[in-house]
């Protein structure tokens, strides 16, 4: 089938960031062109978001709901394939689920809904309608996590015994909502963030890379969720205690409020053989600790043949050195979808390492996550359970 | 004018490394569409590249010289605008001067020309064409590159004393081009590369970065060029001392036999007042220093307002801690181009800060570079002129 | 008093490695004279000891008791000031109350005693004696520690939010003490450490060093303590969650098992106004961080004048860029206590900044830390009060 | 010999940097005791600085003429065995003369002498007299320098082909010796310094430090000395192409003008098999690079059995990610000195690694390379031979 994926775009329009990376995610390896898109619930900013990204006008729509109806009565060879749902958390499930019974597949922001009630009910579309759904928990596209991965789960570290993962950041140490801003406002709004800001928006990246790396599930927590800022409703700060299904014990902590922090997402795990770090500022390295020789710094790249994971070399585009970054990864977790659906629509077999990219039960697992963490804050008890569902 | 630039593409077939980097730079932003490629002088291989990359067979040419004709032939509203030269060095200077006359603009690859013959003579024929003409010297596109620059040109270091920049890779280390790998191939060969290799393929970009932050010109050079690995014709390895023209002095180092060195260039520049600090495969910070206050750790991306210059904020897509990364800063080269090509096709004028990408100029001055080093290496004579034409 | 302080010493034997350091810091400065010393309860071992160290045989004791009686009997002008105590932590309180009761001023390592009760009756003994007393939290010393302090303390900072304090090694990862090692014998012993291994050997650090920098006082406390090696009686690794008497959160987590890591001791404080962050391995440099400007880089060194706090200047004994390390800051704590001696010899008044270093009130602080921590692991209840006595 | 070394020091008074610098590195291991001085050439000035450091008066001398000479008279057991001589270059050759004439060992600081002359006659005098001579290059004293020289000697970096030694300071920016600053005072008059400022006062250590890691020997120069800071009459930066004598090429840079760089000795071997980075600011890490594996970070520090070399291991007092820093190196130099001599004084045989301590030998060297670097400086011809004398 000699044609790129076609996607339409629910969200991202004017003044949005993360609509933006989706777009140059999905297409920076050519293998996905975005042909449609509901940029906005105003038609108008709609449309002139579309010119902005030079879509003809006719594939530009005033709702999701329009988009959805009009894409799937084009004809096969032209309309949409997949929709990439890049609006705010209360607005996942519904274009979500219309898009799945629509027939399309679907690629969606994270946290994947609002409740773990939405999430659940996704799930079942999801598996009823039999089609692809990726969750972007963008962070395990980077090749160096792929390769602690491979690392991990093929056992170079022995038995895991303890996982530090973080997430410190500093954009909302001050009230940023109240000047209008456009990403802090829907964040800090229950209504259309959910039940937590900080751990919603940031812990469960956390979560999710750590679960990811090692293959093992929380099954214990015990979290402090704080608002540090005034008049703000909802958590802008966690600390959180994790024991896993294996016994391993960790800390994942996140902050909004940790001033200048960028974007601090790194993990550390240790092992009865082996440890690891990682860094998402610094991505392209990953530092290996043993009991009985040098600390290794391993590199994204192509270096030498044979030396990295077949999944960290398959995540990597350029040599060592030309550092590959957050939109790379990003990428990533788009070709790999984009080729699952292109096996999928070709009529071919799943390879057997597919999907390398989120998916439906991630968001589930996401969404659970924050349901406990939030439970836990509001306990005096010191574990509650993270069901493995 | 609702539309995309449009780009032919000349080189980047099956195998190259830099024609896939030219392809995700150049369409990263949504301002340019690739139409058209003549990617190999086999039309068959050629053919297949062009189905790799999803362009019509039509658009395929088997030869840049068909590519040219063919496309000055369309009409206007759906020719090229103008053509990307992604080839081995001698392979730049024949379809640049060609799609010049034939009124394309031209984005080429560097070194410019295979001898600084050719690169006078173009440079003759872009001024006689007036046309657009851009160098990817593609690590001026970085953020903290151009934050460095507006830093020492707007005198914050003070008179500028000394200039360190360094080059390090290690990828030639082994006689690698004996395994008949592509680009250790041509590289090595002074039918293909020039008169040097490792001062031709990344001494330039070296000489180019200094002169760019800076905005001084190196008055005169003393050079030992080495050739470290046997059988090779060319230059492997080169150390460099410096005069600029203002009396600061500085050393340029570059080697590609430096082991498991992956991409070092790396710049440091002091001043009366102030000096910095940068490395290309740590791209998002900057390092200040003063006299009389702690050093900085300046950072790309937003953070807070005013902080960069507005040509390293122009230049960054994504807020602090995202990491942006080689092609990224590719693109920046491809962006500012697009869009002085978008005024010039507008009608419009120049931005004041325009062109902000190299220029023919830039690849004279490469050129001369080049030719200058291996004179050096040759003599007795302490210092060679580098000329300032 | 043209002389240098007299210092005897208990324990730091042949095989010790905690007795050399407390040697080398006393004397680096050359404000302190070894003049006698019980190095081992097996007189034959110690006078050897005595020997390496080219001490007197006659002031070579094969006893602490013979030590204090003897040196009690000699002529003002010829016994030892003080005693400095490093021994395992079983053998602290008893050499310690009875150098004090004898009217020896005291130094004594950390943990302060085996119990709460051994630490509260020391200081009562402290107190009625009126006697100098250290205790040798020694990473209080380095020079960027007490920048951070007066950063902090000074209000910098503003109300400080988040604390992140960290102290990973790897050396008990395997079973160390099965082979008899000397320093993993008996920090895994209870009869010997006491109710803790990881908690009370450099859990204690962490948490000194948190109250030291802020001035806060923890509140409350959430443990996860853990045994990863089989056999092994007491904690390896702990996970802390922290509440502190301001508000702030915070996170404490040390490790004997994390494999490979080295001395970890790590610090990140966030505040209103600010943050800051230090790492012992690179223990010369101190990150600062705030809302509004670029990240600074405070070096310990004189570099420029008035650039550090007092306290961080006086810590420091070499220019920038000459690295001061463990020893120096350890030096410091003896030097800061020697001096505060001298002044107390020679009936001057204390100095205001005195003393600046850790007391029998630390000594207290971390055995309470030990005592609730444990407490904490073994109860259901989320949070466990830390008194604040 | 159940006794320590007893030292005599030449300069090191009131407001000198370098005097306790070597105390403490004389006295940290407990090999040496300081029983002596000539601290000024001025008689109340010594007084009072052997006060400050608890000599007894009469062993305080007005002049180091008197102190040789009233050493010289006490009885065995009694005298000085060796003396330091920590003045400014000026004032070496004389006194190590004599005291070498007078039967004593000497430590002397570099570069050795004020001229090249000097040095010859001094290594003469050694030479007659059969006496030990340590010059303090003092960074071949850390741990992880020695772990370089074991691994390029050993051939484990294969032949080698490129050194990038380098040594920025920033202190000497602006005219600091104008304000009477005692360090710069000296150190920029040709009377007191010599020929060469910068590549004097560092330029020998780097010198020294590529020769002592690599085992090869500078064969030719080219040097460009630059005065950058008005009426200085001595070089404050300086940047030379090296040849080795295998055929190695190198680059040397220095600066006393770069500014903020505090004490930036850094140096990078790059051999047919591998390569090695050490950095003197952050001396405990040594990287490592190979053409077929990861980077390895070897780190000073015991960690595990038979990772370092037997001279690394013997250089480190404290387990991995304790820092040991400049004053730890320094007395390495010291202490391996002590232990020859006392070898010597016991009539021993010397240890077959004997001397792992910079010599006369070195100290010649060092002013070789000044003289040469110098003349190069002023000469048109691109190549300068440094005699392997």
């Amino acid at each position: 089938m000699s044609r790129k994926m076609r996607m339409g775009i629910v969200g991202g329009g004017r003044g949005a960031f993360i609509g933006t990376v989706h777009r140059m995610a999905a297409t920076l390896d050519n293998e996905i062109e975005l042909v449609c898109g509901a940029f906005s619930a105003d038609p108008g900013k709609s449309r002139l978001s579309g010119r902005d990204w030079y879509l003809p006008d006719e594939r530009v729509y005033g709702s999701w709901q329009d988009m959805i109806a009009a894409e799937a009565s084009l004809p096969e060879g032209e309309r949409m394939d997949f929709v990439a749902i890049v609006t705010p958390n209360h607005m996942h499930f519904h274009p979500a689920a219309a898009a799945l019974r629509a027939g399309f597949h679907v690629v969606c922001d994270k946290p994947m809904t609002l409740t773990l009630g939405e999430a659940l009910e996704l799930r079942g579309i999801v598996r009823e309608m039999g089609l692809l759904f990726a969750l972007t928990h963008n962070y395990t596209g980077y090749p160096m996590v792929k390769e602690a991965r491979a690392l991990a789960r093929g056992g170079r570290l022995g038995e895991i015994r303890k996982i530090i993962v973080e997430y410190p950041q500093g954009w909302l140490a001050a009230r940023l909502e109240a000047s209008g801003q456009k990403q802090a406002d829907w964040r800090t709004d229950p209504a259309r963030a959910g039940a937590s800001c900080c751990m919603g928006d940031i812990g469960t990246h956390a979560e999710n890379l750590a679960e990811y790396i090692t293959g093992l599930r929380i099954s214990e927590l015990c979290a402090d969720l704080t608002t540090f800022v005034e008049g703000r409703p909802l958590d802008d700060d966690g600390n959180v205690l994790l024991r896993f299904g294996n016994g391993a014990r960790g800390v994942l902590h996140a902050s909004q409020i940790s001033i200048d922090e960028e974007n601090g997402l790194n993990i550390r795990v240790y092992g009865s053989k082996g440890g690891l770090r990682w860094r998402q500022e610094e991505p392209n390295t990953l530092l290996l600790m043993w009991p009985d020789k040098s600390r290794e710094i391993v590199r994204a790249g192509g270096g030498y043949a044979g030396r990295l994971s077949a999944a960290a070399a398959a995540a990597t585009r350029l040599p060592a050195g030309h550092p590959e970054g957050y939109i790379e990864a990003f990428a990533n977790i788009y070709r790999n979808f984009a080729r699952a659906l292109r096996r999928r629509l070709e009529g071919g077999q799943p390879d057997p390492e597919e999907p390398d990219f989120p998916t439906v039960d991630d968001g589930v697992r996401g969404m659970q996550f924050i349901e406990a963490v939030v439970a836990s804050a509001k306990s005096d008890k010191k574990w509650t359970t993270f069901p493995n569902a």
